[in-house]
């Protein structure tokens, strides 16, 4: 019995298996959008009571299927405290702690709920090579992100002292120029705040001609490293297109 | 006769095929840009009928050109079901449906004139090189999609969370939100929609830290499969850049 | 003598020559300077002077330059017409047309001066490596740049379908709203024009997520066929790093 | 003695020396959270005295560091001249030349002291990696440089000589056209500056249509020779993934 549940539950590999992922997968995304519906402003109240209807449903469905996954897990610790694991729990929980606390302050826990659909991504090949992607060029990537760190402190720090003076509401300290600095080097640049003397423009464009070639950096380099994850895959395994 | 008009229309590499390729993207061309003369404001009647004539002669070369693909078609059901089949189909129903519908609800339609182009891209070896890199990255392009999806929709709860009691306008619905997040992770930032709070603002910050690189990296993914496709060609056929 | 002035102004090898392309660039970043001073309001009277009298001094230098290459090159119709003959000639070509025209007109001439500065790539060996990456992806860019431009096309015309009704200003044409579709295909986003409606909103986030992948592609094409390039490269030549 | 100093100060593999750089870097990071909380406005005197005394305190540290590394290095001209030498000297000089000078005027000087976080950089094998890239591409980047660097010229003068009739306060001179230039060929379009003219509004699309591309080609440079440096660097030193 608990050698099925766990097939069912842990394999996809039989049918049953994706049946079954399918229909969670689904219900998933199900919730989303309904969690999303429920934040569109004069919902009627019929509509307001089906989403929570269907929402407790949905967590009637993950808490059984948590609690299978429990009694049916090889190690059952080891699932508990995976990954997967603790998103099943966060996924469920916030619903069972309404009951207990004030309803107000659910609505912050209830965000949580979205990482339920981190579960869309538990199986899939590619995935593997994404690990392996990241594994080779982790040290690149740490080393990136804290020049990357550095060079916005920078930002932060040069454009504070040049426009602080000139716009004192938008530059109040470096904290609020952190905003800055990330919506430019990011290249996003709302147009909120951006610089407006002399000396914080020439500092702006020092800072753009040094940022913007680093923010793509990481994805070039997990690009290169996929290719190579998939070098190294395409030896191990024999190709199997025709698998998908 | 049969086997001539095969010919002309579907092999580019006889002279009279070749010229006709070039007289039909001619054709194309010119039509999208008279589509495009037609939303000009305030068109004086003259130039308003000519344009309308010149369609009237697109549609009867592009009608011919389809009523004799299908003629000569070596497989008459599997060209009408292709996509460029089912492209020459649209790019010309719209004008004909004029006739048995109401006038104004054509203008939805007439917006799928603009496909017509799609026919500029049928021939070129290069295209292959595209389509064997697509194979080569479908999974990771997949999961990166999924990836940036579940991401997106973190974005957009996430800020809807934060931002809608401050901005009620701009941040109604997680479905509104939704606006502002992908507008933020492609980094177009138009700055019609900003987060204003310190949370809000936070939270940004890490979604762009968590975004930025990921945008690029499907067209990192493109470039280094169509490194590869070219190796894996050029090894199939001996190299002939003379040919162009 | 002929052969002597072919030295010093087509081989770089000499160190007369050296000193020779030293001497030009610097006139003609100098002169690039001066033609950005002469654009600031409000110049005194002297500086205005002292920048003309400079500018009578370079265009008289680039005269000679350019007569002395005609009088030294090996091919001497061949240079007029190479890339660099043109554009030596373009660079001084406006301030002799000064006096046979309006002086007024002059000023649209003179945004030619700018291609001067094309003079400053001639000398580099890694051009080289950019032209063989260039014919190695040629095929791939110019495809890649007929699918921009008809998603180009498509996001003019569908945004002018969805927008144009609520803000005629700005999405009056299909030309119209090319600036918009430009303006956020490549992500700057200024943020002067930007869909407001739901439909308008919902097909820009179709176009973003397929444009947004897209427009990063040629550089990651260019970087891939670069590195290709230096393979080769190494393979013809022995290593000469310590050679710069 | 000196020996054991300098296995402290210069060798990261003793444990003493482990420890040590934690210690040292953890300060820096603190002293720039300090620095930056410092800039906040109506901050309460006690907190503010703390501060000062932190600041005092991390000088002390970073001065008797500086001064054991002299006695301790191999060659200590070598030490002192070489970056990181610099970037310890700039770290704790400008603290000094407070009780030297006006007291206001250092305020621009302590924004050199965010170059201390640069220390945070030193330690990391992954830095030879990057070195090596760098030297791979540096002729490319530095030919793509220029190549950008004319495009912002020419992209500055073009957008002047279009706009600056139609908007004489933004587009005073090309010297006030490069910040267009630059936050437009860069992406970031904040939308404080943007052409209105139709010429200008043709001439942008020209610009970022060749721009855009260019932007993020280094990147992807970058990233191809960083692939390459880690070839050349795995076939040097097995592989040592356990030693992180």
């Amino acid at each position: 019995m608990r050698e099925r549940v766990h097939k069912l539950l842990f394999e996809a590999d039989s049918r049953a298996g994706r049946w079954f992922d399918y229909f969670i997968q689904s219900l998933i995304v199900l919730s989303l959008i309904s969690f999303a519906i429920e934040t569109l402003p004069d919902l009627p109240m019929p509509i307001r009571l089906s989403l929570a209807g269907f929402e407790v449903f949905v967590i009637f469905v993950f808490t059984a299927e948590y609690a299978l996954r429990i009694y049916a897990a090889r190690n059952r610790w080891g699932y508990i405290f995976s990954f997967f694991g603790l998103v099943d729990l966060i996924a469920i929980l916030p619903f069972y702690i309404v009951f207990a606390l004030d309803l107000r302050v659910v609505r912050a826990f209830r965000i949580l709920r979205v990482f339920r659909v981190l579960k869309l991504v538990r199986f899939n090949r590619a995935v593997e090579r994404y690990k392996m992607a990241y594994s080779i060029v982790k040290e690149e990537l740490a080393l990136f992100f804290v020049v990357t760190g550095i060079l916005t402190y920078l930002a932060a720090a040069g454009i504070h002292f040049f426009e602080h003076e000139a716009q004192p509401e938008q530059f109040q300290s470096i904290f609020h120029s952190f905003w800055w600095a990330i919506v430019t080097i990011t290249t996003v640049g709302y147009g909120d705040v951006y610089p407006i003397t002399l000396g914080g423009r020439i500092f702006t464009l020092f800072i753009l001609v040094a940022g913007v070639g680093v923010v793509t950096v990481p994805a070039g380099l997990v690009a290169s490293a996929l290719s190579k994850a998939r070098e190294v895959q395409s030896e191990k395994k024999p190709i199997s297109s025709k698998n998908k």
